[in-house]
């Protein structure tokens, strides 16, 4: 098989992740690498720590950035986190939900699920008793904006119940980060992890996180190892100290932070505010169009996530093939559905840089010919 | 605190990794980001398998870059193939095996470590008493490269101990991988993982990981799941089956993994044993122009790793001045001793792209007018 250097074309990224990245961003990824303990590089990683605490609204000081994909943030926060036999409060309303309980299984704590349906949030009556019957329960976690559903939960109103029944919360930003309000502190949030492939529209492959001061004292009063080395936040607490006293973890991926550092610049100078308010404008620019070609939105409008919108896939319509139709034709792609709603739903991300009048327009336009094709057959 | 767009200076890289990227590796790396369940980044995938097996000397079916750094690729060996309550040998003769170690212990395995000095091979009449006392051992693990000391073990004599002890093997091969001879069917290894910030000339960030068929075995006999859910390589495989019905698992680190694509497209051009030759011959050369400053090596020559140069700090130096001093005064980045070496020794790499004559002239020259200064104190 004679292979060649892969060039990418250039495809309009409107699934749920990764995200269309901003040209900024890939030109950073792009530059020279320089070594993970040269100073330069550690006055770097020290910016990217104040950058990410904007984004979180935080002013932890444990606010850092995985060395790897989402799902590897959701795993440091559990494995940090509990310890064998810790009951855990898990609230599943769609895919991700049902991964942290796999984590909390996977750690040795003990689960009490709370069942939402697909396309709801999560129901704060439902929390509050699981929490009054559970008062032996340590941690309280949930999805803050579910990627398979689009629904939105409300992260104030959980972090406070959690507080009020004294539980550590764990909180899954990886879709909400930077595309509807986060406020880490001020909802007293205590583990939370991101994306960088959402709505910072970063490249995949790093997980913004940071512990909250009370997070970080369970896991110095643990009395057990954490179970994995890679993630033990105790050690790359050390590797993320910076100050000249930088202990060696493992090797950062250089040119991901550059890229991370990027984007987060780019952030910072769009503002959070007008970035949640660009989402929700873009979302309603997208809604009208969807609503005007007949499409129904899997979450009620109340709690639908602006950057991720569900719509149900047409009545005897194949869903792949406008899909693929998309992707070849158009150079566009969206989303499938996933768990439950695989086949019958698409996934129209609006994330970051890809929140843009002209994704919109494209997308809306592509659909339109898609369904309603005159010389084509999709059904 | 205003912030800047990060602008790296360009640092030539002859520290133990990350290694000098080649420019097309760079060019591949910032190229238009697409989804990772795109067909085109599916058929890329399983070109990256190809190579990965083509660079690991092996015909394994799973074949594949976990996407996070090489202490990742460790963990996620040590995590599948332990179960609790197995006995694991581990040879420690650097940091890296002692951080097999932790390794073992996180994943509730039984350690029996087989101890050796450090800059020596792991010691084969050692491991095969070891072998032999403990009959009920399931894994033999060893570090066939130490990055910590430049030492290299003998995999291949290794590999037949624990065939005719009827033992897995882990091995890590994070520095060896395209650097000196690794035959992973030839030696009848069973788990081995790499980096690919050393010798590949990548990024940081991905760890190639091979398993057998019978650690494949292993792994599917388990009783218990593994304790992590990222790293757990049942689901992994599935996502990287390729063949249209990919299950999603995590987004992949996409414009890495075009990385990783180009560097590995750069190794099979060369060739495995030309770069194998290349590595030898440049250590050669470097080696010479050391003896002739005046340094001894860490390593006996009969062990000693092309790729990484472990010497001596000459008394009376202040190593981290001259360090800073070849930094700063001539963009060359050497490495710091590691564990017992800190302060006595530096480590220069010669590693994939880094391995060329001019990076050698660069750094003997370097070296020499930082050590005999005409015009500067750095005692």
């Amino acid at each position: 098989m004679t292979m060649y250097s892969f060039i990418p074309p250039h495809r309009t990224l409107m699934g749920p992740g990764p995200s269309d990245i901003a040209p900024p961003v890939l030109q950073a990824l792009g530059r020279q690498t320089i070594g993970h303990l040269d100073p330069l590089f550690i006055s770097m990683m020290n910016e990217v720590k104040q950058l990410l605490k904007y984004a979180f609204q935080t002013e932890n000081e444990f606010t850092i950035a995985v060395s790897a994909p989402g799902s590897a943030g959701m795993e440091a926060c559990f494995v940090n986190l509990i310890e064998p036999g810790d009951k855990v409060i898990v609230c599943r309303n769609g895919v991700f939900g049902d991964r942290m309980r796999e984590n909390v299984m996977r750690a040795g704590g003990e689960v009490i699920l709370v069942d939402d349906p697909w396309g709801a949030p999560v129901c704060l009556e439902k929390v509050g008793q699981a929490l009054q019957k559970n008062p032996d329960a340590k941690l309280l976690a949930f999805v803050h904006a579910e990627t398979s559903t689009g629904a939105l939960s409300d992260a104030q109103a959980l972090g406070q119940l959690a507080k009020k029944y004294n539980v550590l919360s764990i909180v899954d930003a990886v879709t909400s980060l930077a595309g509807v309000p986060l406020k880490v502190d001020e909802w007293q949030l205590d583990a939370v992890y991101s994306g960088s492939q959402k709505c910072l529209s970063c490249v995949p492959g790093l997980s913004p996180l940071t512990f909250s001061p009370a997070a970080i004292d369970k896991i110095k009063a643990r009395k057990t190892p954490v179970q994995s080395w890679f993630l033990d936040q105790s050690l790359v607490l050390g590797y993320w100290a910076g100050e000249g006293k930088r202990s060696y973890h493992h090797t950062a991926p250089v040119n991901s932070l550059y890229a991370l550092h990027e984007a987060l610049l780019l952030l910072k100078q769009e503002g959070l505010e007008s970035s949640w308010q660009r989402h929700r404008q873009m979302h309603e620019k997208l809604k009208a169009g969807l609503l005007k070609l007949g499409f129904d939105f899997v979450v009620d409008e109340a709690y639908r996530l602006p950057q991720l919108n569900a719509v149900y896939v047409p009545e005897g319509i194949d869903e792949a093939k406008v899909r693929e139709h998309l992707l070849n034709v158009y150079n566009l792609e969206i989303g499938a559905g996933l768990g439950i709603l695989a086949g019958k739903a698409w996934r129209i991300g609006l994330m970051g840089y890809g929140a843009r009048a002209e994704n919109i327009a494209l997308c809306l336009k592509a659909l339109e010919e898609s369904l309603y094709p005159s010389d084509l057959k999709l059904k």
